[in-house]
């Protein structure tokens, strides 16, 4: 139906006759003549339609914006002085000679250049038109061209695509499972997984040796920040494999991911402990653009006789950090106070400071509601951070993990509102993860998932759990979690022993994962694998801000897709089908019987 | 950890030494020395473990049936006499140096190379033992190829992958829906997707010009035949295309995908109409293969005084159809009672047949119980069916619908015992479907779906619908549907005459699909595609009996997970979240409330 896309028109079709298929972008009558933009995915197009032409004419005179047409024409530069050459089509137009109107379009709830002025919600009700935008378009299409890339980079590493059900038994990954009622089974339940974990495991027990998988996963949580209920997962695991072989296969990937998709040659990536990066950024995924660090000043602090500080400095789950950060002596008063706030979303109930004006002054060149508290330690403490004239420091003093969430926290918003950034792309490795981290009573959940391999033997993780390291590695992309995995556990002993550990008892082992310690029985090969959140992946590639501008038909917060208006209600008779009642209708019906 | 798999040893390797991980696929021990058959996913090569590297013999005495090892050793030369040219590697062996047990095995529920022996249920509940066999590991390997085989194609073809949500809205695909309660809107449900159909469609609203998805599907259906409650489908969809275009496109993928993963050239497609498939052969997929073929003979039994064909032959829903079967005057009296039993199944009331012994005898050379009733016309019956000696003629009679699917059935049936095939791939496309078919009580139904558009105009359609043809087309392979599409309608009054006359009213509609109707007066695109069941082509490419061999973790008939135990009992505390309770349950709680 058509010779061209819009977006491919240019000079070198000079005096060729093009036929395009699109939509009507914009439309401008001036002198006589009729304008119209027309769009399709590849871009925009100018086209003219000249009075002498009467059909052609009369058509493109009833064509209305978003109406779909067919055009053909003639080729011409454009006249001195119109030519536009920001735009790929901008040296040239087309002269028409047919103007076919395909579908009409009544005015749209919004203009595509005009959806800034409307709610999100309008634009997700209305998506198809949304999707329109080629901004839109362009986020996409530069999806499936990762996928794409993805894809091939592991075919030639020799994984194998291996679909797994999406219908399936609840699983343990710690989220809520959206469940699905069996007609055929009354009273039972399939689970939508939260990943393909235990289904990729079984197929490294049954030899496929290397697996992959673009897969559905899907967790019923409450959304905060910028969560679906469904999420897409790059899933890769091998066989015969340690960490580093996990970590080389997936680190090429997506370097060679950005080299052909962003043209952008990533440095290689460094590799950093759980520890330091805790230490040293607050953070397991710390953003690596940012030039700031926290130090730790419990040893100076608890020779302070401020409660506020040496507490926390001297108690065992405490710490006392400081963020230096350069120039920062010139936040304002107001600007610390909603610094202050801010740190108070992760529960730190104050943010000191000092604000160093001129050091060779002594406490005199300091500035600080606390500097007073703290005279016999400010020299050590200001060397120790090598503090520099203009510079501000920032302290966390609190529960560690208060301390880590909320300094860290800080330190990435300072990089953003000062724009502190070094580098456009920082990506990492964070290995030698806890195995298990403690609640508040001091009972242990898995980290990662309780498959993961510990670094140490069954004897040494029972005997000190808490403190026992695991073969986890997660690759973290300007502080952003692209993607984590470990080596598994293949043996049925230290899988028990982790099973164990966690309170797991052998009934419930059997109950919830039986099949998976039967295959472990069989003859299991040392294995291990990652998965990557594609959704994120493509965010941060795309430079979008949400993951709901990298897919095509996102949810709301609460779950909903404001389009197709799902969830929805279903038939009484649906529901017998499937031996279910609603809980508010069974009391009304209860009170009938 | 391996420097090759077990597959790729030959004899370019001799006098090197190699590392493989894998299992023990078999043990002999032979004048001292053991061997040791090794498995991976690419092979089984043969290890030959010395007395004399005493450590090796020892873990290689440990090892039993599918231990996981790993062993180096210099691969030689078999001696002569021992070689093996059924096998890539059989030529050679290798000496081991060492041998290191990764993990043991207990003895698995059954031997590989006799998994005939049990029950598929058996091998259903240790698939990922089932999955070791070569054959299962080959087809999956298969089908990832023909995925990835397919992706490329279309990718070059600027076809862009689009996902689409897996918690959507019920559709009216006409199964059962798979239901999914929403916590967040409590008494709501979401639906898994029976097809990407609607969201496909919006994509060609939204522009996206060509669109793929490999994705999943789901119908909680009576899984009669081989059906799986999940299924994946190849979709495709484009806007500015005619039934030409989709034909073309995926007939060339199609070609392309056999040619380069079977190495298979296949003929050009056939195109039939629909109604030429069911005169010809009683089905909309007729396997090309099998020369045999109906032939109307209403006219001839209007004019026999014998009710059972005489009734068929008159009315207006009624067919009289000759098989002839060349060389069938063989077949025996109980072969013909068990054909007879065979179109039973499909409401055939009875299988009348004519043997041909000898043409020239007139009457004479027949055999037949019913040829007595139709003397009249037996003459030109035999030129017209052009029947020869050591034929058989069977016959069908009765409401058309009954005979095409009985003595359809019967042709596949005939083909398959008699071997009669002619060719290894017959492909075809069937064109010209009818827009409805109607239930015994004239009411219609689409015969694809409600979003198919007509050959004709909104008022000829109306005028006429039960006769009325749809833009639609199937792909047939062996007398297997590939995969079937259409021409989608594009203008908002052709969607709701189509509703119309399905007796779907304006409300219904808008509840239903009240977001396509919205979209298609936004600017919608004429635009068709087409959807192929993977699962089936790959079953198809790959020789497999049923789908279940294409499928990593199949489901069985009752859609249950024996692996898994899938679909599980769920606690009453996630039942509370989602706002249902069990029906049986729910009236034990109102008797104690």
């Amino acid at each position: 139906m058509r010779s061209h896309y819009c977006g491919q028109l240019n000079e070198t079709l000079v005096d060729q006759t093009v036929t395009v298929c699109g939509w009507v972008h914009r439309r401008r009558d001036h002198g006589g003549v009729i304008f119209l933009d027309m769009r399709d995915r590849d871009g925009v197009a100018q086209f003219v339609v000249d009075p002498d032409t009467a059909e052609a004419f009369a058509n493109a005179d009833r064509a209305r914006s978003e109406y779909v047409l067919r055009i053909s024409g003639r080729v011409r530069p454009r006249p001195e002085g119109t030519q536009n050459p920001n735009m790929p089509t901008g040296m040239i137009e087309v002269l028409a000679k047919s103007v076919e109107v395909l579908n009409t379009a009544v005015t749209p709830p919004f203009q595509l250049d005009e959806h800034g002025k409307v709610g999100e919600e309008v634009r997700l009700k209305h998506r198809y038109i949304d999707l329109r935008r080629p901004d839109m378009i362009d986020k996409l299409r530069l999806r499936s061209r990762i996928s794409h890339t993805v894809r091939a980079f592991l075919e030639n590493q020799g994984f194998l695509d291996i679909e797994t059900p999406v219908l399936t038994r609840a699983t343990p990954e710690g989220a809520r499972d959206y469940l699905v009622p069996s007609r055929t089974h009354a009273g039972s339940f399939f689970a939508l997984p939260q990943s393909p974990q235990l289904f990729k495991q079984l197929l490294m027990v049954a030899g496929f040796d290397r697996y992959y998988q673009i897969a559905k996963c899907f967790r019923d949580e409450d959304l905060r920040a910028d969560r679906q209920p469904e999420f897409t997962q790059i899933d890769i695991e091998a066989s015969f494999v340690e960490e580093n072989d996990i970590m080389d296969i997936t680190e090429s990937m997506i370097r060679q991911l950005f080299q052909e998709v962003l043209d952008v040659g990533l440095p290689a990536f460094p590799r950093m402990t759980w520890q330091e990066a805790m230490d040293r950024f607050g953070s397991d995924k710390p953003d690596l653009r940012i030039p700031l660090e926290l130090t730790d000043v419990d040893d100076l602090m608890k020779q302070v006789d401020f409660k506020v500080f040496s507490g926390p400095a001297s108690a065992d789950d405490g710490r006392v950090a400081a963020l230096k950060v350069p120039g920062g002596a010139s936040l304002s008063r107001k600007e610390i106070d909603e610094y202050t706030k801010f740190v108070g979303i992760y529960g730190a109930k104050g943010l000191a400071w000092i604000k160093v004006n001129e050091r060779a002054k002594g406490l005199e060149g300091l500035q600080s509601p606390i500097v007073k508290f703290m005279e016999n330690v400010v020299e050590e403490l200001l060397d120790r951070v090598d503090a520099k004239d203009g510079d501000i420091i920032f302290f966390g003093a609190d529960k560690a993990r208060i301390v880590n969430e909320a300094i860290g926290a800080l330190r990435v918003k300072l990089g953003a509102d000062l724009d502190l950034y070094t580098q456009a792309w920082a990506p990492l490795w964070v290995v030698d993860f806890p195995m298990f981290e403690a609640d508040d009573n001091g009972r242990l959940s898995p980290l990662h998932h309780p498959f993961t391999a510990p670094a140490c033997s069954p004897e040494a993780l029972k005997a000190d759990p808490a403190n026992a390291l695991s073969r986890a590695y997660d690759m973290v992309l300007n502080g952003t979690e692209l993607g984590g995995g470990s080596i598994r556990i293949h043996d049925q002993t230290m899988q028990s022993t982790v099973f164990d550990i966690l309170g797991i008892g052998e009934e419930e082992a059997q109950e919830k994962f039986g099949f998976l310690l039967d295959a472990l029985q069989y003859g299991a090969p040392p294995h291990g694998g990652l998965a990557f959140g594609l959704d994120r992946l493509v965010m941060l590639m795309a430079g979008a801000k949400t993951i709901r501008e990298v897919i095509a038909f996102p949810k709301t917060q609460s779950a909903a897709c404001l389009m197709t208006d799902a969830p929805g209600e279903v038939s009484a008779e649906q529901l017998k089908d499937l031996n279910i009642r609603l809980r508010q209708k069974a009391k009304a019906e209860s009170t009938a019987e």
